[in-house]
């Protein structure tokens, strides 16, 4: 401890200005015990900005942040489903659990874009095998008791590939977020659900139809009407200003400006069921619970170590099936695994974020991840995955429907780290 | 149930682009269990938009949600202190627990503007009583273990007034967000904090330097070192890139745009101290943990009841003392109370939202809510708060210090709801 320098900054009893650029020099001396030999940053460098005008309103973030979403594919498919766009979470970027609503993925298909729908204008109707088919306002929706839940949504399109070189590309098809709207099961309740339904349809406002089928006994499970997304009203990107949440369910199922649902007895086949459709409706629809899934983050594809020394290796976990209940981390390739620790709470059908404190050695290596859900289903390999659908574990092995095998990444002796699809 | 209006509803079977006029058109004939007279919209007014460009990068909000922060205080202060400005979250409009970024509240003082800091210059400077001053930039802060947690921020300023119409007037100084950092006690064990040493003082790269004292025991126990905010980069006008969260202290003490923290073995006054400045500093130091506090959102000030019938009262508390353990909620002046529930997870020193159904009789009535923490702390009347501080209880009674007090709201019997400042 220098006591000279405790003296000198003896803050209420010194030229505050003069002391900051002396404090930056007097803890530069310390040369043995300061990891940085940059010095603070004299304060003629900080500039300020800022009106009233830019104070108020609707805060932005920093000009220095500069996270975006990646388009990651966009195509006229030939299967006449018409334009394809996925856009991507910037995964790599994030922390804690909560996706930035700004930042949420989005998928459209067939030609869909974006509805500009006025929400004093919007109704939700629940009709077909009820006693008193409603048509509902976003006011009267509101006044029914409601929930807040975090939920994570992921596209069945969520894959790594050889070619995918970040986390974004990976598993960017995943986002988090504190939705809040009134159980599906409280209003079907409000409109009395008849004797033989099994089924619902649910059907958005876009200029093709989004429609899905659920399971009634899903929609009577946890099913949210939300309409808001992260403490405010949903993003028109994410369904504003309705939209179904089937916790769990692939993307396909969270339809989006939400407009009817109809109580049938059967399921109903859409175009929704492009892609995976299934000569077995009932597979087709049952299959497409998601997880349970991890990945790294940190370090993760086309990041790179500063060095041998100190590191977090953080991540996500998922399940369509319930909580998280544990994620283990390997840095040897798989042979030894260690227990991570959850740093954000395991919610039911939510991203969990994991971390798990690690001295880099300067060797290459591959770390990975996997989770065990509340079940105890164990997010598998890929080689698992080979072997349980009978097929020979070759890179191009595309697991059939939603892939949550393991994802590895090889840190090279540099601090580079690339995608390792093993 | 209308056996033809399933059949005609056959969605893969009938003509989709007809059947939705169709489908509301039949709707429409079930008045009696219908809510709502009007009728889906046609597709025809479902205008679309969009365009790459729009779908990637960073989304935003729709045209049709207008809440913004609204400035309720700013003025040449008489006390030399310059320009104070506060911006105060949008209480009303908000629904969950988190509150958006872009609405988090603001304050600032004495002329203090946001500075623009480019994170790859930014340095945290720990030094005064530690074996090891040590500087740390933004890359070197990250590779620490972090954590992530859910606090509230609460201005000391956040107080109704008899001329406050709104909700947002009244407690629109508080906001709740997922918090990401490192602990400060990993860093200052990093340095190896002296004995003697008492309290730290933190400093911010603002115009004029923010600074606060912190006990020693509070900085070991809970306090973070965050770059985090709700899953990005905390927000320019929270403090980017760096800021202190002590959680369940009042508002001053949350150091924005952090650079420096000096151990010392005593309470430093600084210019922070304005306004709540006392003779004995310890006194001034520990009399500012926030709550127990709730306030009712909805319904709120200047909103509107469309009529008798069931509607959700919804609002948030939340503890400088720890997490809420039970919020009661009275539809009569306070003569009876209901248990409310929780709607979201209650943790420490965090809002938590919750919510009563409640059916409106029509009649003028005054709803108000009350809180108690894990401590067993009942938030307090404005009665009780004044008898407690020997005062009488007269509209112009000031709470000392943080303001707790319980809010009322009245109903008038046309649905309009007043501030009941009693």
């Amino acid at each position: 401890m220098d006591r000279n320098n405790r003296a000198r900054n003896n803050v209420p009893q010194t030229n505050r200005r003069r002391f900051l650029k002396g404090g930056a020099a007097v803890a530069g001396l310390a040369a043995g015990a300061v990891q940085s030999a940059k010095a603070v940053p004299p304060e003629s460098e900080l500039k300020v900005k800022g009106t009233t005008k830019e104070l108020i309103a609707y805060g932005e973030r920093s000009r220095f942040v500069k996270s975006i979403r990646t388009p990651v594919a966009e195509r006229d498919s030939p299967d006449a489903f018409g334009l394809m766009f996925h856009v991507n979470t910037p995964l790599a970027d994030l922390v804690g659990s909560i996706t930035p609503s700004s930042l949420h993925y989005l998928a459209t298909h067939r030609g869909s874009f974006i509805p500009e729908i006025d929400p004093q204008q919007h109704r939700l109707m629940i009709h077909g095998m009820v006693d008193r088919p409603l048509i509902f306002t976003m006011d009267e929706l509101k006044r029914f008791p409601s929930v807040t839940r975090v939920h994570f949504l992921e596209c069945i399109g969520n894959r790594a590939k050889p070619t995918h070189k970040t986390v974004t590309e990976t598993h960017g098809m995943t986002s988090n977020s504190e939705w809040t709207g009134v159980l599906l099961s409280t209003l079907l309740k409000e409109c009395g659900v008849q004797n033989g339904a099994t089924w619902i349809v649910t059907e958005g406002a876009e200029e093709i139809k989004g429609a899905s089928s659920v399971p009634l006994g899903k929609a009577m499970d946890d099913c949210l009407i939300a309409w808001g997304m992260n403490g405010e009203p949903i993003r028109p990107q994410q369904g504003f200003p309705l939209r179904i949440i089937v916790p769990g369910f692939e993307g396909i199922f969270q339809t989006k400006y939400l407009r009817r649902i109809k109580v049938v007895d059967r399921y109903y086949m859409t175009y929704n069921d492009y892609g995976h459709i299934n000569p077995d409706p009932k597979t087709t629809a049952l299959g497409n619970q998601m997880g349970p899934k991890s990945v790294i983050t940190y370090p993760s594809g086309e990041q790179q170590l500063s060095g041998p020394g100190a590191y977090e290796i953080s991540g996500l976990a998922w399940s369509g099936a319930g909580a998280i209940r544990n994620v283990e981390v390997s840095t040897d390739g798989g042979k030894n695994w260690k227990q991570a620790e959850l740093r954000t709470p395991a919610f039911r059908m939510a991203h969990v974020r994991f971390a798990l404190p690690w001295r880099w050695d300067g060797k290459e290596c591959v770390i990975l991840s996997r989770c065990t859900d509340e079940l105890g289903t164990i997010q598998p390999s890929r080689a698992q995955a080979a072997a349980y659908f009978n097929k020979p574990l070759t890179p191009d092995f595309r697991v059939p429907g939603a892939d949550n095998t393991i994802q590895s990444w090889r840190i090279m002796s540099n601090g580079s780290v690339r995608n390792e699809f093993a």
